[in-house]
């Protein structure tokens, strides 16, 4: 079947500036790297961006197709791309006309990057619990407090801050916040052990000032579990992409590689073990685009922002980042015994899957909060089963 | 969202003669049991039949639906009404015009079944070394052997045999042969440890003879393997039907079922493990469907028997067999520890949930067969990767 | 390297009565078998008993041995032989001189069995919430209450019965009722799904009188944990010889089974399954062992009462069954995979296997229940930690 | 329980030079590290030699308590400072007199280390198609050859190479080479994705010249085989030590990070977590004591070098390695997902123990190839069997 031509374009980019540079993209060299300029010069920057603001308006089916490609290539640099999607979405959906015309049109414009400032050291996944505080100041709202990881701050043309309103104990905006605005320091930039060509920040926001319109409609905390049905989509869909990755490196290698005087990809148990990698990538493929598919029937609804509001986190965004998650680490484990010495050495790009791939389980929420949330949303209600 | 009308149906039949009917389906009473002809009367018996033979000509997609509401009440009635879809899929698409209408036009108007005689004893999975031959005696054909195990075979309308040509040693013929044909035996109805409700049985052909035009189209073993396309995709079907049963039951049982003074369903390593299981449960549905649509685009087209002989064994059948099989017996695994003492005794519905589902694995070559050949199809050919 | 005496007995016992009478030991029959007469006849009924009851006083340790040759041919058999150990161990160390001599003197004497009733229906494995009560009348103590799960109950020749001290929040004695007392009733046999030769009791008391000497010295719930540590560790032993069997059958097929026109044996993908196998059974062998001479190292002190009631619940006996449990049902599941569909039928005997060692995981408290006293007690105390 | 003398004296070791100093020891500093001498200091260097060489003549038993000690600090420190165990076995058993005298007398001596040259880049695990080759030429023996995986070869005091003896299709020799000869050549030190602390390089033998003398006796690919089983009992325990670390530094993060307002450390899936990993670790820790008793008891016989040459692999070593490395790998995956965004951050200490962990399986021959081994070795003949 012929691929689309975004995707071939995709490929082709990731073939040119990814693979076969995981020593230069694992080396945690200064974010963000050349790369994604040229990334841009595909035309496909911030590919989900809406038509109206310039954008060229690509579901997230489309983008499931251009994640796996990238993420084939380079989880970090798929991940760089795409994650502004989490603060695209809510903005787009929960912006003011203005704000969004303003925000979105000049991200096009430029193919910039933008960040979200959600989750903070003592709260992790328990956003309830977080300090960061907004406060209204005439027509000025001020924003007070630290923030852990957010992926692209430090060179985001704008950030979207999750923050309690200050004296209230239940209420949270989700506040724009261009990057200049005076009282934004990036803190440092974590040292990951996987996805290194991508930069994690640790942020503080003392006493930044913004328009009082730069607050999106709504509970932020709310907002933001919108955005994550995105993002957690397509970070599902990175380790997709590295199992694809995985695979086919295992072929490379059972090509070349005997065991009693015949090449490994004869041998029956690599053989069962490359027949099950296929199987639950298929399945894994089949997850993603499941997923993208019933996100994008909201998505393309009028009333896509009211909707989103009122379903929350989607079932199927947390079965496919628990399931692509559990997977692709299952297959990169397995992979990862079948390189002898060679494969616990850096000269073999097994080990970088591995670190790679361990992150879908841990990022935006690990298992055990995706499991609980799962059980009390989508279990107890008996009508909300599958 | 509202269930088609015939889903209601299958669910308002599975409440009725299935759901807490587990003592007889359970029993190994003499099969057919009534309720298959309690089936019949919805009017969904034999439900994919074309609408040229007087059927419904329902879709793989519609099955699917229907499968996984009958696997819930019992997997054996499931499989007992769906099974023939092996065997009139390659009557279907390989059979003359004449012998179709004659065959599948009487089985629709009876609601009666049929069955595929292929597995031997000796053979196992590698059909290639069948015994049973076939041989041409004029316009007539004489058919000799031993066949294993086949389902519904005591009660079917008629019977597809699977036959090595006489003579030859790479040719083989699928042949249909009335149940009424002198010469067949039913030597015994196996004692399976699950699906109690259905019945496999051996099955010896001595010198039957049938018209020459009741020999299929095609090699024998490819026809086959076409067949099982369908029957592989709704038997992983079953597995998702039993893995949503196992939930429910779980969760009904944590309701009344109390830790520590409370209710076991607000136990957070209860939570987790349903959590998990509903996340499994999403992404069974979704491969069934996506493998039923796969499928179903096929079936759809003028040339559907000539492209399903040129792809021969779907990697979606393959795939969501696989899965499904592997993940609902780890679910009720998991599951058939959470009962206490009572889950150990027949008082309890999950001992046998456990046993059913047991043979999604097993039936139509186990894991091992099927990942060497999705190593060998699907994975060794770069293109067909997934 | 020699087999001692009493294991080549048993052996041979396991040989003549249980190998190749699977049909019999899984049908259910009256309990107690006639066989269990015949193993008394080899000199070895309740091997443990001490010398000074007139019995042969062996080691946890000889009783591994014993018991993993017996659950080699039939785990039914193996638990209906040692399950006494619970009852009598408790008995032993907080009964008194004159209770001890009399009642463990004339089960050796009279090759008896004996049982525990310790669970209920509601409690579950929180003993803490029994409602069965007892109460003093002058020397008498009074019994009533219903206990849901105890195996040998029937022929026993008596019964601890743990209950809660009428009128108290907290207090609990385990006292000795011989099986005539009237007052007890057998209300019936559960039907399990496995280990059908043994035969497991719901139990009613009322008004049972017994003198007050017959109460063991002692917190009956702490009395009780002392006697599940032999108990446990022998269930788990079931596993170990479960999976040796498991194992055999395998090997025994693999002999006479061809793939591709070579026996089994020597397909690759089989023997590594074997190969795991091979390595889990061992490390379980050595866990059982050592858990056993740990609990000997105790139970030879002269304090060895006061010592087990010091340290309740063996961290050796908590990880034994929980290991064992958890292995011999991955080693069963996945042989359940290897024979094809006669490996689905009653006419292969690993559909027994897997329906018999399912009860490790469950029986004397699942692993839920264990991890979390595993926890409490062997975790968090970091002089505990392993 | 009190912990012998030598164990202390290591615990302090690992807390003085190890335990914290995780950024140091996984920076691949220059090796040998300055504190392997330090290790010297505590008089335990190579612990393991005859006391007739002036060794400390520690058992394998005392090597599990060290080594599980020393790994639970730092797993490439153990590795480094164990790993000589491989070679001086070879040499204790099969040196002659004077070169055992002369050789491990010096290393004792020195403090010194030593290291094995067997593994080939295209041989991997079949060692019998290696290439070096040795030839004698009067009473001088001749080396060439490229050896792929040699830890500490760079800084040992002398090599034991493994060759094929030239002209000879089946004959092989070990030799000692002392670290000076003419003709060794390090070609690189590898770096490897865990384990940093340690050095493992490739080395080339290009006619280095020895005496006769300096063969050691019997078949050089034997005597690997039975070099290697007091390595791969030592290997596996320091998957033991990272298995206790691990646990220790989830409980010490549970009692900083809260969840719901509580502390991790009452959340019940965190202590389902841990219940599980302290079973395991139990039976690590039982495993490796049996293996290490079961090879103590063949090196105290005075016919040690013949029995270990007639018994080849031991069981006990193949099962250790194999659960270990597995049990290891399967404790830190879980744990790794237990930390939120930090545990995916060189901050925690989790991402080193998981990159260490992973070597387990692959050092030695990875798991595919014992499993072969166990099953050809242990399972065909029926008497082997556990």
């Amino acid at each position: 079947m012929r691929q689309p031509e975004y995707v071939r374009t995709v490929q082709s980019f990731a073939r040119r500036e990814l693979i076969g540079q995981e020593k230069l993209l694992d080396s945690f060299a200064d974010a963000p790297l050349p790369l994604y300029g040229r990334f841009a010069d595909t035309g496909l920057a911030n590919w989900w961006l809406a038509k109206e603001h310039g954008g060229l308006g690509m579901s997230l089916e489309d983008s499931v197709r251009i994640v796996a490609e990238l993420a084939y290539g380079d989880a970090g640099a798929a991940f760089t791309l795409f994650i502004p999607v989490l603060t695209t979405s809510m903005v787009a959906w929960y912006g003011s006309e203005e704000l969004r015309g303003e925000q979105l049109g000049r991200m096009v414009a430029d193919n910039a990057s933008c960040a979200t400032l959600g989750s903070e050291h003592d709260a992790g996944s328990e956003l309830a619990r977080i300090t960061t505080t907004v406060r209204r100041d005439g027509d000025t709202l001020v924003l007070n407090g630290n923030k852990a990881f957010s992926t692209n701050a430090d060179f985001g043309q704008f950030l979207v801050v999750i923050a309690r309103v200050e004296g209230s104990a239940s209420e949270y905006l989700a506040v724009l916040v261009p990057r200049e605005t005076p009282g934004i320091t990036v803190d440092k930039r974590w040292e990951m052990i996987g996805l290194r060509s991508s930069g994690t920040y640790q942020v503080s926001l003392t006493d930044c000032r913004v328009p009082a319109s730069h607050a999106l409609r709504g509970n932020g905390l709310r907002l933001l579990e919108v955005g994550l049905n995105a993002s957690r989509i397509l970070i599902a869909t990175t380790a997709l992409g590295i199992a694809r990755r995985v695979r086919d490196v295992c072929m490379d290698y059972a090509k070349v590689k005997t065991v009693k005087g015949a090449p490994l990809a004869s041998n029956a148990v690599f053989a069962a073990k490359l027949g099950q990698f296929e199987m639950l990538i298929e399945v894994m493929t089949n997850q993603c685009l499941a997923a993208a598919r019933e996100y994008d029937a909201i998505a393309v609804r009028p009333d896509a922002g009211e909707e989103f509001l009122r379903v929350g986190t989607l079932k199927s965004a947390l079965t496919t980042k628990m399931f692509c998650g559990q997977t692709g680490w299952q297959i990169a484990s397995t992979a990862s015994e079948m390189f002898g010495g060679i494969g616990y050495s850096h000269e073999a790009v097994i080990g970088k899957l591995l670190r790679d791939v361990r992150y879908v389980s841990i990022v935006e929420a690990g298992d055990d909060v995706l499991r609980e949330l799962m059980f009390s949303r989508y279990v107890v209600p008996v009508s909300k089963r599958s």
